[in-house]
Protein backbone atom coordinates (compact mmCIF):
# COMPACT_ATOMS: atom_id res chain seq x y z
CA UNK A 1 0.00 0.00 0.00
CA UNK A 2 1.11 3.94 0.17
CA UNK A 3 3.97 4.38 -1.35
CA UNK A 4 6.30 1.98 -3.49
CA UNK A 5 9.01 1.88 -5.80
CA UNK A 6 6.95 1.52 -9.51
CA UNK A 7 3.83 3.82 -8.61
CA UNK A 8 1.01 4.21 -11.32
CA UNK A 9 -0.67 6.85 -9.25
CA UNK A 10 0.58 10.94 -8.45
CA UNK A 11 -1.85 12.34 -6.17
CA UNK A 12 -1.50 16.14 -5.53
CA UNK A 13 -3.52 17.60 -2.87
CA UNK A 14 -2.61 19.63 -0.05
CA UNK A 15 -0.17 18.05 2.31
CA UNK A 16 -1.36 19.28 5.88
CA UNK A 17 -5.29 18.23 5.39
CA UNK A 18 -7.85 15.56 4.80
CA UNK A 19 -10.06 17.75 2.50
CA UNK A 20 -11.61 16.47 -0.90
CA UNK A 21 -8.25 14.80 -1.26
CA UNK A 22 -9.00 11.98 1.46
CA UNK A 23 -11.69 10.46 -0.56
CA UNK A 24 -9.35 9.31 -3.47
CA UNK A 25 -6.78 8.81 -0.62
CA UNK A 26 -8.95 6.44 0.72
CA UNK A 27 -9.76 4.98 -2.43
CA UNK A 28 -6.10 4.15 -3.45
CA UNK A 29 -5.77 2.68 0.05
CA UNK A 30 -8.65 0.36 0.23
CA UNK A 31 -7.94 -1.09 -3.34
CA UNK A 32 -3.89 -1.17 -2.18
CA UNK A 33 -2.94 0.83 -5.64
CA UNK A 34 0.42 1.81 -5.77
CA UNK A 35 0.64 5.73 -5.44
CA UNK A 36 2.79 8.57 -4.24
CA UNK A 37 1.18 11.45 -2.17
CA UNK A 38 2.91 13.63 -4.09
CA UNK A 39 2.96 17.14 -1.95
CA UNK A 40 3.63 15.27 0.96
CA UNK A 41 6.91 13.89 0.04
CA UNK A 42 10.48 15.28 -0.46
CA UNK A 43 12.57 15.62 -3.26
CA UNK A 44 12.89 16.42 -7.15
CA UNK A 45 9.51 16.71 -8.82
CA UNK A 46 7.76 16.39 -4.79
CA UNK A 47 6.42 18.11 -2.40
CA UNK A 48 4.30 21.60 -2.50
CA UNK A 49 6.36 23.28 -4.98
CA UNK A 50 5.56 20.34 -7.63
CA UNK A 51 1.55 20.69 -6.81
CA UNK A 52 1.85 24.43 -7.22
CA UNK A 53 3.46 23.95 -10.87
CA UNK A 54 1.17 21.46 -11.96
CA UNK A 55 -1.70 24.25 -10.70
CA UNK A 56 -0.12 26.71 -12.60
CA UNK A 57 0.69 24.70 -15.74
CA UNK A 58 -0.15 26.31 -18.83
CA UNK A 59 -1.94 23.63 -21.17
CA UNK A 60 -5.18 22.30 -19.31
CA UNK A 61 -4.08 23.11 -15.97
CA UNK A 62 -6.59 21.42 -12.77
CA UNK A 63 -9.17 24.44 -11.32
CA UNK A 64 -8.08 22.93 -7.99
CA UNK A 65 -6.47 20.11 -5.91
CA UNK A 66 -7.14 16.87 -5.79
CA UNK A 67 -5.34 15.83 -9.29
CA UNK A 68 -4.56 12.40 -10.07
CA UNK A 69 -1.92 11.78 -12.37
CA UNK A 70 -2.59 8.34 -14.00
CA UNK A 71 -2.04 6.59 -17.44
CA UNK A 72 -0.09 9.89 -18.57
CA UNK A 73 -2.96 11.46 -18.19
CA UNK A 74 -4.38 14.02 -15.57
CA UNK A 75 -7.88 13.98 -13.82
CA UNK A 76 -9.36 16.18 -11.28
CA UNK A 77 -12.53 17.36 -9.56
CA UNK A 78 -12.60 15.02 -6.56
CA UNK A 79 -16.17 13.24 -7.97
CA UNK A 80 -14.75 13.08 -11.28
CA UNK A 81 -11.30 11.40 -10.07
CA UNK A 82 -13.15 8.57 -8.41
CA UNK A 83 -15.45 7.77 -10.97
CA UNK A 84 -12.60 7.60 -13.34
CA UNK A 85 -10.36 5.08 -11.71
CA UNK A 86 -12.89 2.92 -10.18
CA UNK A 87 -13.20 0.49 -12.38
CA UNK A 88 -9.59 -0.21 -12.19
CA UNK A 89 -9.39 -0.29 -8.24
CA UNK A 90 -12.53 -2.27 -8.68
CA UNK A 91 -14.74 -0.15 -6.71
CA UNK A 92 -16.80 0.24 -9.43
CA UNK A 93 -18.55 -1.94 -12.09
CA UNK A 94 -17.33 -0.70 -16.00
CA UNK A 95 -21.06 -0.77 -17.39
CA UNK A 96 -22.48 3.02 -17.60
CA UNK A 97 -25.33 2.79 -16.31
CA UNK A 98 -23.71 1.81 -12.98
CA UNK A 99 -21.39 4.21 -13.18
CA UNK A 100 -23.58 7.33 -13.54
CA UNK A 101 -25.85 6.05 -10.75
CA UNK A 102 -22.67 5.65 -8.39
CA UNK A 103 -21.50 9.30 -9.97
CA UNK A 104 -24.91 10.85 -8.91
CA UNK A 105 -24.63 9.77 -5.54
CA UNK A 106 -20.89 10.71 -5.43
CA UNK A 107 -21.90 13.98 -6.51
CA UNK A 108 -24.60 14.21 -3.71
CA UNK A 109 -21.86 14.08 -1.77
CA UNK A 110 -19.70 16.75 -3.39
CA UNK A 111 -22.80 19.13 -2.74
CA UNK A 112 -22.77 17.78 1.02
CA UNK A 113 -18.75 18.39 1.29
CA UNK A 114 -19.31 21.90 -0.20
CA UNK A 115 -21.78 23.05 2.80
CA UNK A 116 -19.69 21.47 5.08
CA UNK A 117 -17.13 23.92 4.16
CA UNK A 118 -19.50 26.98 4.41
CA UNK A 119 -20.67 26.63 7.65
CA UNK A 120 -17.33 27.44 8.49
CA UNK A 121 -16.88 30.04 5.62
CA UNK A 122 -20.72 31.23 4.96
CA UNK A 123 -19.07 34.64 3.24
CA UNK A 124 -15.43 34.35 2.11
CA UNK A 125 -13.34 31.26 1.80
CA UNK A 126 -10.71 33.64 1.49
CA UNK A 127 -11.41 35.74 4.96
CA UNK A 128 -10.67 34.24 8.56
CA UNK A 129 -13.33 32.24 10.35
CA UNK A 130 -12.96 34.73 13.25
CA UNK A 131 -14.46 37.48 11.08
CA UNK A 132 -17.55 36.02 9.91
CA UNK A 133 -18.52 33.57 13.25
CA UNK A 134 -21.78 35.00 13.40
CA UNK A 135 -22.84 34.07 9.91
CA UNK A 136 -21.31 30.51 10.54
CA UNK A 137 -23.08 30.31 13.65
CA UNK A 138 -26.65 31.21 11.41
CA UNK A 139 -25.56 28.86 8.82
CA UNK A 140 -23.97 26.01 10.96
CA UNK A 141 -28.06 26.12 12.70
CA UNK A 142 -29.37 25.52 9.01
CA UNK A 143 -27.03 23.18 8.48
CA UNK A 144 -27.30 20.57 11.39
CA UNK A 145 -31.54 21.47 11.85
CA UNK A 146 -32.51 20.90 7.70
CA UNK A 147 -29.09 19.61 5.75
CA UNK A 148 -27.63 17.07 7.83
CA UNK A 149 -31.26 15.29 7.86
CA UNK A 150 -32.04 15.84 4.15
CA UNK A 151 -28.62 14.38 2.87
CA UNK A 152 -27.98 11.42 5.44
CA UNK A 153 -31.74 11.12 5.33
CA UNK A 154 -31.58 10.59 1.57
CA UNK A 155 -27.93 8.05 1.99
CA UNK A 156 -29.71 6.28 4.74
CA UNK A 157 -32.88 5.62 2.42
CA UNK A 158 -30.39 4.35 -0.50
CA UNK A 159 -28.32 2.17 1.78
CA UNK A 160 -31.67 0.52 4.09
CA UNK A 161 -30.78 -2.52 5.44
CA UNK A 162 -28.12 -3.32 2.94
CA UNK A 163 -24.25 -3.54 4.45
CA UNK A 164 -23.34 -1.54 1.35
CA UNK A 165 -24.77 1.13 -1.25
CA UNK A 166 -24.69 -1.73 -3.80
CA UNK A 167 -24.39 -5.09 -3.96
CA UNK A 168 -20.92 -5.10 -4.12
CA UNK A 169 -18.11 -2.72 -2.42
CA UNK A 170 -17.94 1.04 -4.20
CA UNK A 171 -15.94 3.77 -4.04
CA UNK A 172 -19.05 5.08 -2.56
CA UNK A 173 -19.29 3.10 0.54
CA UNK A 174 -15.56 4.68 1.59
CA UNK A 175 -16.63 8.48 0.36
CA UNK A 176 -20.08 7.50 2.93
CA UNK A 177 -17.32 6.56 5.65
CA UNK A 178 -15.60 10.13 5.24
CA UNK A 179 -18.50 12.15 5.35
CA UNK A 180 -19.69 10.00 8.87
CA UNK A 181 -16.67 10.30 9.76
CA UNK A 182 -16.05 14.22 9.23
CA UNK A 183 -19.68 15.03 10.55
CA UNK A 184 -19.03 13.15 13.86
CA UNK A 185 -15.83 15.06 14.33
CA UNK A 186 -17.34 18.38 13.43
CA UNK A 187 -20.44 17.91 14.74
CA UNK A 188 -20.27 16.22 17.26
CA UNK A 189 -23.34 17.14 19.34
CA UNK A 190 -25.64 16.95 16.36
CA UNK A 191 -24.24 13.43 15.44
CA UNK A 192 -24.96 11.97 18.56
CA UNK A 193 -28.72 13.40 18.35
CA UNK A 194 -29.11 11.85 15.17
CA UNK A 195 -27.56 8.86 15.54
CA UNK A 196 -30.66 6.61 15.64
CA UNK A 197 -31.69 7.92 12.37
CA UNK A 198 -28.93 7.17 10.58
CA UNK A 199 -28.16 3.23 12.17
CA UNK A 200 -27.76 1.99 8.17
CA UNK A 201 -24.65 4.37 7.81
CA UNK A 202 -23.02 4.05 10.99
CA UNK A 203 -22.96 0.29 10.42
CA UNK A 204 -21.59 0.95 6.72
CA UNK A 205 -19.47 3.23 8.42
CA UNK A 206 -17.78 0.75 11.22
CA UNK A 207 -17.78 -1.74 8.06
CA UNK A 208 -15.55 0.20 6.21
CA UNK A 209 -13.81 0.73 8.89
CA UNK A 210 -13.01 -2.98 9.86
CA UNK A 211 -11.70 -3.20 6.20
CA UNK A 212 -7.77 -4.81 6.66
CA UNK A 213 -6.22 -1.68 4.27
CA UNK A 214 -8.42 0.82 5.62
CA UNK A 215 -8.10 -0.20 9.44
CA UNK A 216 -3.85 -0.34 8.63
CA UNK A 217 -4.65 3.07 7.12
CA UNK A 218 -6.05 4.85 9.89
CA UNK A 219 -3.19 3.87 12.48
CA UNK A 220 -0.77 4.85 9.83
CA UNK A 221 0.75 8.17 9.73
CA UNK A 222 -0.41 8.34 5.85
CA UNK A 223 -3.68 9.38 7.85
CA UNK A 224 -3.67 13.26 8.33
CA UNK A 225 -5.83 14.42 11.28
CA UNK A 226 -8.91 16.06 11.15
CA UNK A 227 -7.41 19.66 11.76
CA UNK A 228 -9.36 23.22 11.49
CA UNK A 229 -7.39 23.44 8.35
CA UNK A 230 -9.60 20.78 6.53
CA UNK A 231 -13.32 20.77 4.97
CA UNK A 232 -14.73 19.37 8.66
CA UNK A 233 -13.87 21.68 11.22
CA UNK A 234 -14.86 21.39 14.72
CA UNK A 235 -15.90 24.46 16.55
CA UNK A 236 -17.92 24.45 19.72
CA UNK A 237 -19.65 27.22 18.89
CA UNK A 238 -20.96 25.78 16.15
CA UNK A 239 -22.34 22.65 17.31
CA UNK A 240 -25.70 21.96 19.43
CA UNK A 241 -27.55 18.88 20.09
CA UNK A 242 -30.45 21.69 18.73
CA UNK B 1 -37.51 20.07 -31.93
CA UNK B 2 -39.01 20.22 -28.06
CA UNK B 3 -41.80 18.24 -27.77
CA UNK B 4 -43.20 15.46 -30.58
CA UNK B 5 -44.54 12.20 -30.15
CA UNK B 6 -42.15 9.72 -29.35
CA UNK B 7 -39.76 11.59 -27.29
CA UNK B 8 -36.34 9.36 -25.79
CA UNK B 9 -36.03 11.84 -23.24
CA UNK B 10 -38.13 12.78 -20.42
CA UNK B 11 -36.92 15.67 -17.96
CA UNK B 12 -37.96 16.42 -14.77
CA UNK B 13 -37.33 19.73 -13.49
CA UNK B 14 -38.90 22.65 -11.97
CA UNK B 15 -41.36 24.50 -14.26
CA UNK B 16 -40.88 28.25 -13.33
CA UNK B 17 -37.04 28.68 -13.72
CA UNK B 18 -33.91 27.88 -15.94
CA UNK B 19 -32.09 26.86 -12.79
CA UNK B 20 -29.87 23.99 -13.25
CA UNK B 21 -32.48 22.09 -15.45
CA UNK B 22 -30.99 24.47 -18.56
CA UNK B 23 -28.15 23.27 -18.75
CA UNK B 24 -30.26 19.70 -19.83
CA UNK B 25 -32.83 21.89 -22.20
CA UNK B 26 -30.11 23.51 -23.66
CA UNK B 27 -28.11 19.81 -24.96
CA UNK B 28 -31.38 18.52 -25.75
CA UNK B 29 -32.31 21.73 -27.63
CA UNK B 30 -28.77 21.74 -29.05
CA UNK B 31 -28.94 18.34 -30.52
CA UNK B 32 -32.61 18.31 -31.59
CA UNK B 33 -33.57 15.57 -29.77
CA UNK B 34 -36.98 15.00 -29.10
CA UNK B 35 -37.73 15.20 -25.07
CA UNK B 36 -40.44 15.94 -22.67
CA UNK B 37 -40.04 18.98 -20.16
CA UNK B 38 -42.60 16.27 -17.82
CA UNK B 39 -43.16 19.45 -15.28
CA UNK B 40 -44.20 22.11 -17.50
CA UNK B 41 -46.92 19.77 -19.78
CA UNK B 42 -50.20 19.08 -18.50
CA UNK B 43 -51.61 15.07 -18.61
CA UNK B 44 -51.62 12.02 -17.25
CA UNK B 45 -47.81 11.31 -16.03
CA UNK B 46 -46.96 14.94 -16.45
CA UNK B 47 -46.88 18.00 -14.46
CA UNK B 48 -45.57 18.79 -11.10
CA UNK B 49 -47.21 16.03 -9.70
CA UNK B 50 -45.36 13.53 -12.29
CA UNK B 51 -42.12 15.15 -10.83
CA UNK B 52 -42.76 15.16 -7.10
CA UNK B 53 -44.09 11.28 -7.53
CA UNK B 54 -40.33 10.69 -9.12
CA UNK B 55 -38.46 12.24 -6.31
CA UNK B 56 -40.50 10.46 -3.60
CA UNK B 57 -40.36 7.18 -5.21
CA UNK B 58 -39.14 4.60 -3.26
CA UNK B 59 -36.48 2.52 -5.10
CA UNK B 60 -33.05 5.14 -5.75
CA UNK B 61 -34.97 8.29 -6.05
CA UNK B 62 -33.17 11.60 -7.24
CA UNK B 63 -31.20 13.30 -4.52
CA UNK B 64 -33.49 16.62 -6.62
CA UNK B 65 -34.29 17.73 -10.11
CA UNK B 66 -33.39 18.00 -12.36
CA UNK B 67 -33.19 14.28 -13.43
CA UNK B 68 -33.64 12.66 -17.10
CA UNK B 69 -35.67 9.46 -17.93
CA UNK B 70 -33.30 7.80 -21.04
CA UNK B 71 -32.68 4.17 -22.10
CA UNK B 72 -35.51 3.30 -19.51
CA UNK B 73 -33.28 4.62 -16.73
CA UNK B 74 -32.96 7.73 -14.36
CA UNK B 75 -29.84 9.82 -14.43
CA UNK B 76 -29.39 12.71 -12.06
CA UNK B 77 -27.18 15.17 -11.32
CA UNK B 78 -26.51 18.19 -13.67
CA UNK B 79 -23.52 17.45 -14.58
CA UNK B 80 -23.86 14.03 -14.38
CA UNK B 81 -27.11 14.27 -16.82
CA UNK B 82 -24.86 15.86 -19.53
CA UNK B 83 -21.79 13.36 -18.67
CA UNK B 84 -24.19 10.81 -19.33
CA UNK B 85 -26.28 12.30 -22.59
CA UNK B 86 -23.67 13.76 -23.95
CA UNK B 87 -21.99 10.98 -26.41
CA UNK B 88 -25.57 10.34 -27.78
CA UNK B 89 -26.13 13.73 -28.37
CA UNK B 90 -23.10 14.44 -30.11
CA UNK B 91 -22.19 16.57 -27.90
CA UNK B 92 -19.01 15.05 -26.69
CA UNK B 93 -16.55 12.37 -28.06
CA UNK B 94 -16.94 8.69 -27.10
CA UNK B 95 -13.12 8.06 -25.28
CA UNK B 96 -13.21 8.03 -21.86
CA UNK B 97 -10.06 10.74 -21.62
CA UNK B 98 -12.03 13.30 -23.22
CA UNK B 99 -15.10 12.68 -21.15
CA UNK B 100 -13.67 12.95 -18.02
CA UNK B 101 -11.77 16.45 -19.13
CA UNK B 102 -15.34 17.77 -20.01
CA UNK B 103 -16.70 16.34 -16.73
CA UNK B 104 -13.71 18.07 -14.87
CA UNK B 105 -14.70 21.77 -16.52
CA UNK B 106 -18.34 20.86 -16.15
CA UNK B 107 -18.03 19.75 -12.19
CA UNK B 108 -15.73 23.32 -11.79
CA UNK B 109 -19.00 24.46 -13.53
CA UNK B 110 -21.44 22.76 -10.76
CA UNK B 111 -19.81 24.65 -8.30
CA UNK B 112 -19.56 27.90 -9.56
CA UNK B 113 -23.71 27.25 -10.03
CA UNK B 114 -23.75 26.65 -6.07
CA UNK B 115 -21.92 30.02 -5.13
CA UNK B 116 -23.65 32.04 -7.53
CA UNK B 117 -26.83 30.42 -5.62
CA UNK B 118 -25.60 31.32 -2.14
CA UNK B 119 -24.69 34.92 -3.02
CA UNK B 120 -28.52 35.59 -2.44
CA UNK B 121 -28.84 32.44 0.13
CA UNK B 122 -25.83 32.46 2.36
CA UNK B 123 -27.34 31.45 5.81
CA UNK B 124 -30.00 28.79 4.61
CA UNK B 125 -31.69 28.10 1.42
CA UNK B 126 -35.22 27.18 2.91
CA UNK B 127 -35.10 30.76 4.65
CA UNK B 128 -36.49 34.36 2.73
CA UNK B 129 -33.83 36.43 0.99
CA UNK B 130 -34.85 39.44 3.42
CA UNK B 131 -33.92 37.93 5.79
CA UNK B 132 -30.56 37.27 4.84
CA UNK B 133 -29.90 39.80 3.14
CA UNK B 134 -27.18 42.11 4.72
CA UNK B 135 -25.25 38.49 4.80
CA UNK B 136 -25.98 38.07 0.72
CA UNK B 137 -24.53 41.68 0.57
CA UNK B 138 -21.22 40.47 1.88
CA UNK B 139 -21.59 37.15 0.49
CA UNK B 140 -21.95 38.83 -3.18
CA UNK B 141 -18.83 41.55 -2.67
CA UNK B 142 -16.76 37.78 -2.37
CA UNK B 143 -17.99 36.48 -5.37
CA UNK B 144 -17.94 39.81 -7.65
CA UNK B 145 -14.67 40.15 -6.68
CA UNK B 146 -12.82 36.94 -5.94
CA UNK B 147 -14.81 34.23 -7.27
CA UNK B 148 -16.05 35.51 -10.44
CA UNK B 149 -12.53 36.53 -11.45
CA UNK B 150 -11.35 33.07 -10.37
CA UNK B 151 -13.53 30.53 -12.41
CA UNK B 152 -13.90 32.89 -15.69
CA UNK B 153 -10.29 33.89 -15.26
CA UNK B 154 -10.07 29.70 -15.49
CA UNK B 155 -12.63 28.99 -17.90
CA UNK B 156 -11.07 32.26 -20.04
CA UNK B 157 -7.42 30.33 -20.26
CA UNK B 158 -9.07 26.83 -21.12
CA UNK B 159 -10.81 28.83 -23.99
CA UNK B 160 -8.05 30.98 -24.76
CA UNK B 161 -8.46 32.27 -28.85
CA UNK B 162 -10.25 29.21 -29.65
CA UNK B 163 -13.64 29.34 -30.76
CA UNK B 164 -15.07 26.79 -28.44
CA UNK B 165 -13.48 25.04 -25.54
CA UNK B 166 -12.23 21.74 -27.55
CA UNK B 167 -11.26 20.96 -31.31
CA UNK B 168 -15.53 20.33 -31.58
CA UNK B 169 -18.65 21.75 -30.14
CA UNK B 170 -19.35 19.61 -27.04
CA UNK B 171 -22.06 20.29 -23.92
CA UNK B 172 -19.35 22.36 -22.04
CA UNK B 173 -19.38 24.93 -24.60
CA UNK B 174 -23.15 25.17 -23.77
CA UNK B 175 -22.86 25.28 -20.13
CA UNK B 176 -20.43 28.37 -20.64
CA UNK B 177 -23.22 29.98 -22.43
CA UNK B 178 -25.64 29.74 -19.87
CA UNK B 179 -23.20 30.90 -16.88
CA UNK B 180 -21.97 33.94 -19.05
CA UNK B 181 -25.58 34.56 -19.26
CA UNK B 182 -27.04 33.90 -15.79
CA UNK B 183 -23.90 36.04 -14.73
CA UNK B 184 -25.13 38.82 -16.88
CA UNK B 185 -28.35 38.93 -15.87
CA UNK B 186 -27.34 38.50 -12.00
CA UNK B 187 -24.90 41.11 -12.18
CA UNK B 188 -24.55 43.34 -14.98
CA UNK B 189 -22.31 46.17 -13.61
CA UNK B 190 -19.79 43.19 -12.56
CA UNK B 191 -19.56 41.78 -15.78
CA UNK B 192 -19.42 44.78 -17.86
CA UNK B 193 -16.55 46.29 -15.97
CA UNK B 194 -15.16 42.38 -16.40
CA UNK B 195 -15.87 42.44 -20.35
CA UNK B 196 -12.12 42.69 -20.86
CA UNK B 197 -10.87 39.73 -19.58
CA UNK B 198 -13.13 37.60 -20.63
CA UNK B 199 -13.02 38.01 -24.55
CA UNK B 200 -13.00 34.21 -25.19
CA UNK B 201 -15.99 33.35 -23.14
CA UNK B 202 -18.19 36.45 -24.46
CA UNK B 203 -17.20 35.25 -27.53
CA UNK B 204 -18.02 31.61 -27.24
CA UNK B 205 -21.49 32.84 -25.82
CA UNK B 206 -22.04 35.03 -29.10
CA UNK B 207 -21.05 31.75 -31.07
CA UNK B 208 -23.60 29.89 -29.03
CA UNK B 209 -26.48 31.76 -29.35
CA UNK B 210 -26.34 32.36 -33.31
CA UNK B 211 -26.25 28.44 -33.68
CA UNK B 212 -29.60 28.15 -35.42
CA UNK B 213 -31.03 25.71 -32.83
CA UNK B 214 -30.33 27.23 -29.53
CA UNK B 215 -31.13 31.08 -31.31
CA UNK B 216 -34.51 29.61 -32.26
CA UNK B 217 -35.06 27.70 -28.54
CA UNK B 218 -33.75 30.90 -26.77
CA UNK B 219 -36.80 32.96 -29.02
CA UNK B 220 -39.37 30.24 -27.80
CA UNK B 221 -41.59 29.50 -25.02
CA UNK B 222 -39.50 26.85 -24.02
CA UNK B 223 -36.88 29.02 -22.69
CA UNK B 224 -37.94 30.64 -19.39
CA UNK B 225 -36.95 33.84 -18.26
CA UNK B 226 -34.68 34.34 -16.08
CA UNK B 227 -36.23 35.84 -12.92
CA UNK B 228 -35.84 35.80 -9.11
CA UNK B 229 -36.68 32.21 -8.23
CA UNK B 230 -33.61 30.49 -10.03
CA UNK B 231 -30.08 30.50 -9.56
CA UNK B 232 -29.13 33.62 -10.86
CA UNK B 233 -30.91 36.24 -10.03
CA UNK B 234 -31.10 39.94 -10.04
CA UNK B 235 -30.96 41.96 -6.82
CA UNK B 236 -29.35 45.54 -7.34
CA UNK B 237 -28.21 45.69 -3.92
CA UNK B 238 -26.25 42.93 -4.51
CA UNK B 239 -24.54 44.11 -7.65
CA UNK B 240 -21.56 46.62 -8.35
CA UNK B 241 -18.74 47.70 -10.57
CA UNK B 242 -16.79 47.76 -7.70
Amino acid sequence: MGIVTTPEYELYYWPTIQGRGEFVRLALEDAGAAYLDIARLEGKGKGMDAMMKLLGRRSDPPFAPPALKWKGGLVWQRANILHAIGPTLRLAPRDEATRVYLLGVEMTISDLINEAHDTHHPISSSAYYEDQTSEAKARSKAFRQERIPKFLGYFEKLVGRKAMLMDRHTYVDLSLFQIMSGLQYAFPKTMTKLAPSFRGLIRLQKRIAERPRIAAYLESDRRVHFNRDGIFRHYKELDSAR
